[in-house]
């Protein structure tokens, strides 16, 4: 049996910081001898009572009130950063600093320079460095990139794609972090567009322009308060008095031009009534064309342009099994399931084989990038009422 | 029994045109009360022999080989133009000017410029005029537009829709009057790109700006004749072999804004493999949201923020029934099927009721003009390369 | 232009009779060249008053108030039946014997014994006798004969169908004819499940033996009056005080074995919660298999064994165009939409031919006789509580 | 923290021990703090070399190559049977006499009187046992339950179920135990159809007399080796050339009837082609209906009477969230996702909470002979075609 090797750090534990603790026990039970040696070490959070609570809650035993001494400590290789998104840069660049490898949660960071800043520490520090942008490593779109691959839909025509969630509706929200301009950068945009930005690069291509709009239903919502020092949120509470303004999107609408000629088109809502986390694209190529819905993930719909007229339409292909991406280990029988979690063990397992083999993660730093300076021209584009170039 | 007063003149015996004459059965089927005394008294086509060939396949007793024939016979009160977009503008002209009632093919005319002479011309006329947006009479599409007016969905958030069909993918198919600016005024945008445009201001209200984008796939196709006399292409056949250019988009791509503060989006396409006639909007509002896909007519599906939390999302309601729009009518068991031609039907049946009633058609030559700009400030948008305001 | 050669009467003009008439008109709309001369002269109701009335609602100009008047009018050449079960006995020995052509509603008799007289009386006569079994006419349906015929499915291996309603569940509705059986013969079998059977006979083959459950929720209602003299029961109304017995079925469930091996069962419900006109089956043969549902008449699904294995799934096959039964007049695009009344115009169609063509109709008396005798087999083995052979 | 205190054995490392694995490491992530403690200690299999490699790819640090040697241990609390049918019994019997705690793999034994010899023994013994219908431990499914219980669907009137898969279609898969009576007790009735039978019991009630009919296929395969020292077969290969029959069937359709009045109908196949692992339900109440597919398992429909006319229909209520079951720790987002695993987790969480509280676990032995029990009467009843009483 081989020691334990590559031990991993989580900073922040809460609802993505819990996803990734039980990604890494999915990753001990479906890739158990690709995982050997690896452990879940340690957790910080923004303070020890935190901490403690979250890593029992998690099932990590070491625990620390603070990421910084995560961040010093000699025995850790990966550190996965799961944290708000205007804490990105300081920890990421400490931990680079420090030699760690670093997967972080999605957007890489506030805007295209501090992405691009991070980007260039990670290169230059020869670290391996991941985004996680969960979607694209759900089997069902490995799939649908093999058939890219494969050339089975040939030429890229034009994407279509939506992620819409409703949680914003309820007035009652109190101002955290997520509908503020300097805590996210953007809202619905950064929050959950990003996901369906990477997706587009991942299976068209690079954007090159986009022109944007954006829209805010509500626009006052009960302010909370906010630790200075711990540079987080106080824990929010409904009922707050004071009103104070909400400056980022909760519906972005966005028309995409890919280098390769492709048209593009995608729509990010957190005020869609009914639903809850409904990621769904449609791509369309010269020689066939797909559908999937993250609803449905077991599940992902090919037309070709090879089938007779007669019985031509889409196939309903059920993912899993031998013959499909990671179907042997996740999902031996097609149609059994793809949960949540899947899709982050997937990316977890890729990292660390990347640091094991000293491979190539991907998505890395540069797609977080990329995905941000995406973000950002869309904003300039929504402020200037016209097309903007994605700067690159 | 009463006497045949409201005689229909039909001037096209192709496709949509045979598709008016079927819903024209169909009235005297279902509204057969209603519609007493209306016939379907004669068909003008392009020239004798394509006239006897048309009216012996659509069932039509007398027949022309001309159109201004048709507009000369005093008998008729009504006629249903069902030509290629290029011979709107005269044709309808001609009629108004022999006080004739028209239901008129979308788009109304070329552009906005003819759409408003034409509009203007039927009311300075006082004819009663319509638009065949038939989808907009969808029964499941009325039921909606009953939630809409009874407040079910709140303030609309956003409008998102897609037509879209692959028969261009057909590199084999020549240049016909669809491939042509001249002819067609625009491609998938004008051509089933209305019908969403239509459906947007039916559901939403009036589009302020539009910035669109525009792509075409095969840009080059089979020359074949045009009669210019007769002012319609020659028989159209696979396999010449002189190119001509594809001038029109097969694909486009809006976004919209409207004046209540809306946000929307849009696609049309014609080379989506896999898709065939698939016309589907996602409608969200403050209160609620509806979802549509024409290829499941019978269905609508409807979630409301009144609902419980935990049991909260999309129903599914089978259209039809005492309780729906027409439901009596044309589908008096929830669920039993709408046809291709029962929004037809339903459109001829209005219209002869505005002209019996002396009341107001609805689409009528305004929502035509309306569109007619709609798709006119995206084409200047996609030129430009920026917003463009819907003029008024 | 031919002359008025084929005059058709229809007896009954309630919810099933005007589904005959809309489906009369969509004929000579979308057959218009093979229904040419075809005429709907006549409406017979049970007395002068309802006749009248129906005939206006049903745009029929001649009316009778008794159907033995209708009878004997020597210019009719089909005579539909559009009555409720228990009348059909009588009134189609009277239409045979006058040399009358024949298409009756379903079920075509009250038991395989009345249904057998029927079937040979007709044959004797030499008439062209034709039962409405229309969903076999739907054209998903048509086509899934097609790929049956062509091998496509290989061997049948089982059958499953549900054919599901909810009117039923209402305890204020009262004991009409539906509930009893001296009027009725059996339940939601006879009612919905024939439609089944036949649908099993159309794609599967002979059905041999069956075992049934029955049962039956609301075991009682308001007597509503019946008219003695007419045989026909007054007027419905909500609302009677005075109880009666309903001795049929509300739900029936059914294993069948066909001749050639397969398996089936089947499923009739009137009292399933949210479902409207719910027919849907699965049909699994040895090299492929078809999934249909009602609800979604545009499309179906086709799976095949030929496949590959990672990209094997059902193929959602869009009706309509060329290639497809009927498509070219009646649904030219693919997804165009299939409404309630087209099986019927289809039926009648062919109903029409057998006529002028001296062919042979189906389904037939035969059809209405063999789904009788499975009726009667389940009833008889619910008795019994054991498997019981389907007489020959 | 918390010491070690419950562990496990796992008996039987093939493709279900293995979901039993992975499932125990979602525990520790999903539900640390309720899993904290237990560990997943020692794999047996049928040989050293065997196991060896079957705990590597499971990540299980102990093993051993006989299952005696296991259940010899005395530090484990907990024994997970992943064996084939044939082999449950001796095995069960063995860990009861050493007073462990047992989950089994369903169906509990081949037959009921062994079923019952086991549930007797467990009882006596006063050890916790269960039996791994793993279906009705599905969020959605639990949802369904809880809806059962608050009176929402009001009484049950009938419930339709069916298992598919296809790939005894294959018919150079070789004679191994699941197509030999001796080894499997039935085919794909005793497979999956047992899942079935046991969600029909939880969801329903007991289940007193069936029908049944059973069917196979394909009636020849090639014979492969079986080790009778080890009781296990040789590991099979394709190609063998002895052909040997199978005797159990490969699909089985039942009707149903419970204690409570209600009619059910099931229907289990291997031969469905284009079916992997599709299992679905129907159950309609007296005040309301649901609807689930296991190949879509984060969401279900509910249909109630409670709803107005013109908006009912089926709600699309996904699963997860706060208020649902375990979806706090499972998904905390609605939608989020359900995998395979997911419901093995709960499983074996409610068996340690059974152990740690001394508490009942649900489904016990006591559900595993029930299950068997109506097997039998479906065996029984095919035999003698007629219904069967389940035995008590």
């Amino acid at each position: 049996m081989v020691m334990d090797d590559l031990r991993i750090g989580l900073i922040g534990g809460g609802f993505i910081g819990r996803v990734h603790s039980i990604a890494f026990r999915m990753l001990q039970g479906a890739f158990a001898e690709r995982a050997q040696g690896v452990s879940l070490k340690v957790l910080a959070e923004k303070d020890a009572q935190t901490a403690e609570r979250a890593a029992a809650r998690l099932g990590i035993h070491e625990w620390m009130g603070n990421w910084r001494e995560l961040a010093e400590r000699m025995d850790l290789e990966l550190v996965i950063v799961a944290l708000p998104n205007y804490l990105h840069k300081d920890v990421v660049l400490e931990l680079i600093g420090r030699g760690k490898n670093v997967l972080c949660e999605k957007p890489l960071a506030m805007n295209a320079k501090d992405a691009r800043q991070l980007f260039d520490a990670a290169q230059k520090a020869r670290i391996k460095h991941g985004v996680n942008f969960n979607y694209r490593k759900t089997p069902a779109v490995l799939l649908v990139k093999s058939w890219i691959e494969n050339g089975d839909l040939g030429s890229p025509l034009f994407f279509r794609s939506s992620f819409s969630q409703d949680w914003a509706l309820d007035k009652g929200r109190p101002l955290d972090w997520h509908f503020q301009q300097r805590y996210a950068g953007s809202g619905a945009l950064g929050d959950i567009g990003t996901h369906v930005i990477d997706m587009a690069r991942f299976l068209v291509g690079e954007i090159t322009s986009v022109v944007g709009s954006l829209s805010t239903h509500t626009k006052e919502r009960a302010v909370t308060g906010f630790d200075d020092a711990a540079r987080v949120p106080r824990d929010l509470e409904h009922g707050g008095t004071r009103l104070g303004t909400v400056d980022v999107d909760d519906t972005s609408s966005v028309l995409l031009r890919f280098r390769n000629g492709a048209q593009g088109s995608m729509l990010a809502s957190r005020v869609a009534q009914g639903r809850k986390n409904h990621l769904e694209f449609e791509l369309y190529g010269t020689e066939g064309s797909v559908l999937f819905d993250w609803e449905r993930p077991n599940e992902v719909y090919l037309s070709s342009t090879r089938g007779t007229t007669a019985q031509s339409g889409f196939s309903r292909i059920l993912v899993g099994g031998l013959g499909h991406p990671y179907g042997a280990s996740l999902c031996p029988v097609a149609g059994m399931g793809t949960g949540f979690e899947e899709p982050f063990a997937i990316q977890l397992l890729e990292m660390i084989e990347a640091i094991r083999n000293d491979g190539d993660m991907s998505p890395s730093f540069y797609d977080g990038w990329r995905a941000n300076q995406v973000v950002d021209a869309v904003l300039a584009s929504a402020a200037a009422g016209k097309w903007c170039q994605v700067e690159q």
